[in-house]
């Protein structure tokens, strides 16, 4: 996390003195109460309070801590949070494991209920702030690809993680793994370590990603890392490809994978997409679909899966011209950035505004910049916690040869730093691929404002010298002229205007052979331009749907102690347009009258499009409240005997109005949608005085 | 295609006389002013005014001929229709051949930009009308299954075509499909076949279906059928797999598959879903999410895929109650059902009453009646023609052995009558499958209302009795005693009282022994249940989303005559729901004013969620216009040089208002957003009478 800013801190400060002082004082309370062998119902309600402030104080100085540290917040309160947290997302159906009856699979997961309703919300927002709002060019391609297209790609080659084998068993582990869990369990258990030995671990540590096969497997063997469960050999490192590989068709010619990305879907259709467009750039086509990951051993629960949802885009520019017609909009934002130069230099992330960061060439350019932007802007619209959000710079040998600037969205949830969004700059790599395995041009041609007058080489060889000459071999002579570099070329001319003559090596053959002036005439030229063909840039920000909603889970989940102050409630503050449900209704009572005013008020809703739920059992309203709070509904109208009002209770603050039965279907509507705030209608209609706090 | 109803084909009838004067009437007036050598101007104006009359005298004639026939029309003008559809398809990116630019792979498609965008639509449409409206449990699961899974569902045993290959390449056919060809080919080929011999070829193609692998070999062995490529000898046939086969993991051990149909990972997670609705029944859960089939020789284009969208919902209910609470709300509810025995007896379709067919007896229930109705209402609601739109039941050898009821809404287009929505009652075959290969209950309990007496059947076998008599076999025979079938027992009961002895059949080693009236007791006793437990049926809603979408397509599409007459301009007349964009904005000539506002409009029109286009080529506005009608852009807005107000163009009617600038992007989006109707806003402002008829 990134560390808090200084003003925030002494807030935070501040509140955790008050509340100190107010556990201190209610402490006392207590005490002075029983010793004057006060009434029951006086002491309890004392307690429950003080217990109130006690837990609330906890939460406090947490957030103090975890603010404080940058996150180094003690790695038990981090698991029990998540072990919370996963109870009651199981428990509630967010997601359950998949085929669990038959004892599931690992790294495969389902969205349940709420998980569901959840993602569609996230893609519905997403498909908003991206494709319509910026115009995108959206597709829909097959999950089942030939092998062809991932050979261009390079994924049939290089997507692998190195694995070894245990030597008896077969069971398969990744070689990384198996090193990483060594080295921290080694530095747990010995802190007392000699400083040499440590800084060498450590080292390892820092260096996992980086080892070839061939280096994973020496520090396996050095540190004599047997198979875990077993402890038998280990083979020797190998790479694994992560494509769930598939045959298409009856006769198992033809080789396919599952996509690992949906990438490639946009970059085979480029020349139709662009033809589509006018034949203009920069324009940029969109994806949301399934992609594919054989993992080797399925770790981290919900953010390493075999199977997951991306959200991808591929922003097409003249790599010449990278510039932003909307950049101006975005360019004050501020959020934390953290360059390749910080981290190299152990410094922490630091807020910074976006156009400050583009001026001053840490973004490589707008449109990068632009899209950093955007996924800042689309992340906190989900409700992702703007303080423990941060956009990294990749160092420059986590990038690809081809890569101009890559950029990840990490969020920090209980598991440390996740990212959930790559923005890369690749160049023309991707294009420039297809192109050269499909012999197809994936180019776009640009026309100048005004002609250019360009000075062009021009190589001519005389035929029928170089015939008499060479005989055989002169066609071989010609082409090697022909193909001549500029640099060469001038040499060549420079010495057969000083000496006659000049040696030219024939690469086909080897050879040398000596050309005179008579053999060729090599000249400039300027010609005039009109305009040119290229292959476009592509700027590539990738978003890891489920990584994102995970971590939203996190980030949304909080508790808070019940009516009785002897339980914890767990609540989601989900935003109202990703809440799974907006709205619940309930009858005070089990009651026939009360149900058909409820009934017809969902029914309302759900012509307004709002997704509701109605809840007839004869449950007490509190435990009915807390059941919804628990899967984040942001809004309950209760139905009881006054015909013409019913109150709307709102999840966080617990406030509660009296909003007329005709009204409430809109009013909740308008809320949910942004329409209006909650303050502003908690200001039009009357106020609630619940007798019951945590109602 | 039902065939139309009397009313409608005396309009059309009466409709194609008028239109058929009005041609006759001009082309008298055209040859009148050519014999006066009147000037070009007007003669060209009555010659196109002839073909546009001429034009829409065709349309109408086609649609009496189609609507008489019963959708009997050439299948040339069939063909025609769908290469013009075709054509317009691939060429505005509704959809694209998948890895296009390595030649493609059959049955693979994408989407490109509208066909994505509507697909889009069609979901949300779906979300809306089924998730939220009926409060289904929506759920995702992946699309990687193991095989257990499918083996319960008995997709590993049955989910399989009948191949052949050609014996010296290898090639793969589907049997059914070249017997097909080979029979219609000889009837088109040879119309003066010997009766007999008609018969038998029209036999098999009716048969194609229930054929055997045998029986399909016979045939191919009788007629003498080759490959079709290269007349080779074929193989015999034999089931092919449809299933994608993958594997799961690094170790090869745990075979997977790309899941058939989404209904499974509905039915694994049945418990958890039961008592997330409280373990109450009824309760719907929905899926939406790809399914993939590996089809040996795809064909139809767009209706038969490998890889497909579904939208699937499994309707849990008590067997014994099959009613369902807002049945009569759809009951009045007419439409063509085409019921198995009007099937039999070569009747037609008939539009029905769904309330009066479930009462009858025709529909099985009213829980399927009722999705029969709401799948009708939403198809209705995407735009599909309700009169080339049928419920076909399947016939009694179609349907597994196992289902209540079936039926399929068939939907007409150039293809002929296609399956696009199967709706099944599946009894409680699902869940049992999974209960036996999971052991794992997937059961439901329902508390009776009032305690009932049941009377149930005691058979208490005599341990010790046995034991003497038949020492190491007494086991045995007190297994077989105890799982004697109600029937058995009695019969048993019966034997014992007259005689003294009865002969009792050992299952497992084939043997008879005879059982004495010591050795056990039978007897019937009442029992007080409270309630049971019980497996639920499933009532199975399966909508091939891909296919509706084709389907709209050809429903949707229409061409008119072009402003000079001398052109076929195409439109969709897509809901404005289902459009992939609302509205385009079009500055009316190239002027940065017009731009400014124009984008000002465009922004507004985002700003309230409606996906919109700005064009600000200089383009003639008729072209751009034509260009829109092309991808069934239901509005355009205008901006001209009154800086006060705009044109809003709708597509169909291509009647034009003006609106207030500061009005026009709520007034599109009310209009889009069904809130207000197009003659409703029409008559609200005032129109513009355009000087060019085909704008």
């Amino acid at each position: 996390m990134a560390p808090g800013s200084e003003d925030d801190m002494n807030a935070l400060r501040v509140l955790v003195a008050d509340k100190q002082a107010a556990v201190d004082r209610q402490s006392n309370e207590v005490r002075a109460l029983k010793a004057a062998k006060a009434d029951e119902v006086a002491v309890n309600k004392a307690v429950n309070l003080l217990k109130d402030l006690k837990l609330e104080l906890q939460s406090i100085s947490k957030e103090l801590v975890s603010k404080a540290t940058g996150g180094e917040t003690s790695v038990l309160s981090r698991e029990t949070f998540r072990k919370t947290l996963s109870n009651t997302l199981e428990r509630r159906l967010f997601y359950i494991p998949s085929f669990k009856i038959y004892g599931g699979v690992a790294g495969l997961y389902d969205y349940g209920p709420p998980g569901c309703a959840i993602k569609a919300n996230v893609l519905a927002i997403w498909r908003q702030h991206f494709v319509l709002e910026e115009n995108m060019l959206e597709v829909d391609c097959p999950c089942v690809t030939p092998e062809m297209v991932l050979k261009a790609s390079g994924h049939v080659e290089k997507f692998t993680d190195l694995m070894v084998k245990d030597e008896k068993t077969g069971a398969c582990y990744r070689a990384d793994h198996l090193l990483k869990d060594f080295v921290k369990e080694s530095l747990e258990k010995d802190p007392l370590m000699p400083p040499d030995k440590k800084e060498e671990l450590k080292h390892v540590l820092a260096m996992l990603d980086e080892f070839t096969a061939e280096q994973l497997g020496a520090k396996l063997k050095k540190y004599g890392i047997k198979s875990p469960e077993t402890k038998n050999s280990l083979s020797d490192p190998y790479p694994f490809n992560l494509m769930f590989s598939t045959s298409i068709g009856p006769t198992g010619l033809l080789q396919g994978y599952l996509r690992p990305e949906t990438a490639q879907g946009i970059f085979v259709n480029f020349r139709d997409l662009y033809y589509y467009n006018g034949s203009k750039l920069p324009f940029a086509a969109a994806q949301i679909g399934q992609a594919f990951r054989n993992e080797i051993a399925p770790r981290q629960g919900l953010l390493r899966v075999r199977e997951f949802t991306l959200a991808e885009i591929e922003h097409f520019v003249n790599p010449d011209d990278k510039s932003h017609p909307k950049f101006s909009t975005v360019a004050n934002l501020e959020f934390y950035l953290y360059p390749r130069e910080e981290q190299m230099t152990l410094k922490q992330p630091v807020k910074t505004q976006i156009g400050h960061a583009v001026a001053k060439g840490i973004v490589n350019n707008e449109t990068l910049g632009y899209f950093i932007a955007r996924t800042y802007l689309f992340l906190a619209r989900l409700g992702i916690d703007k303080e423990r959000l941060r956009f990294r710079q990749h160092l420059q040998n986590e990038m690809a040869h081809y890569a101009a600037d890559c950029w990840d969205a990490e969020i920090e949830c209980s598991y440390g730093w996740i990212e959930c969004v790559g923005l890369a700059d690749r160049s023309a790599y991707d294009l420039k691929a297809h192109t050269d395995m499909s012999k197809t041009d994936l180019v776009a041609h640009e026309t100048f404002s005004e002609p250019k007058d360009v000075a062009q080489l021009l190589v001519v060889p005389n035929k029928k010298e170089l015939g008499m000459f060479f005989k055989k071999s002169a066609k071989m002579v010609q082409e090697a002229l022909e193909v001549m570099e500029e640099v060469e070329a001038l040499k060549m001319k420079a010495e057969l205007e000083s000496e006659g003559m000049a040696s030219l090596h024939l690469c086909t053959t080897g050879q040398r052979v000596t050309i005179t002036r008579e053999m060729v005439s090599i000249s400039k030229e300027i010609e005039t331009l009109h305009g040119r063909t290229f292959t476009p840039s592509v700027i590539e920000p990738s978003f890891g749907v489920g990584r994102i909603i995970y971590c939203l889970f996190e980030h949304c989940f909080y508790t808070r102690s019940s009516n009785a102050g002897d339980d914890q409630l767990n609540v989601f503050r989900f935003p109202a347009s990703v809440a799974p449900i907006k709205c619940t209704v309930f009858p005070l009572v089990q009651n026939v009258k009360l149900e058909v005013t409820a009934k017809e008020i969902s029914s309302a809703l759900t012509r307004e499009g709002v997704a509701n739920k109605i809840d007839i059992t004869g449950t007490s309203i509190g435990k009915r409240y807390a059941r919804t709070d628990e899967i984040g509904v942001p809004f309950a109208i209760t139905v009881d005997f006054d015909e013409k009002t019913v109150t709307v209770r709102e999840r966080d603050t617990k406030a509660q109005i009296r909003v007329p039965v005709e009204e409430v279907a809109k009013v909740v509507n308008d809320v949910a949608d942004a329409r209006r705030t909650w303050i502003e209608v908690q200001s039009h209609y009357p106020g609630v005085m619940s007798k019951d706090s945590n109602q």
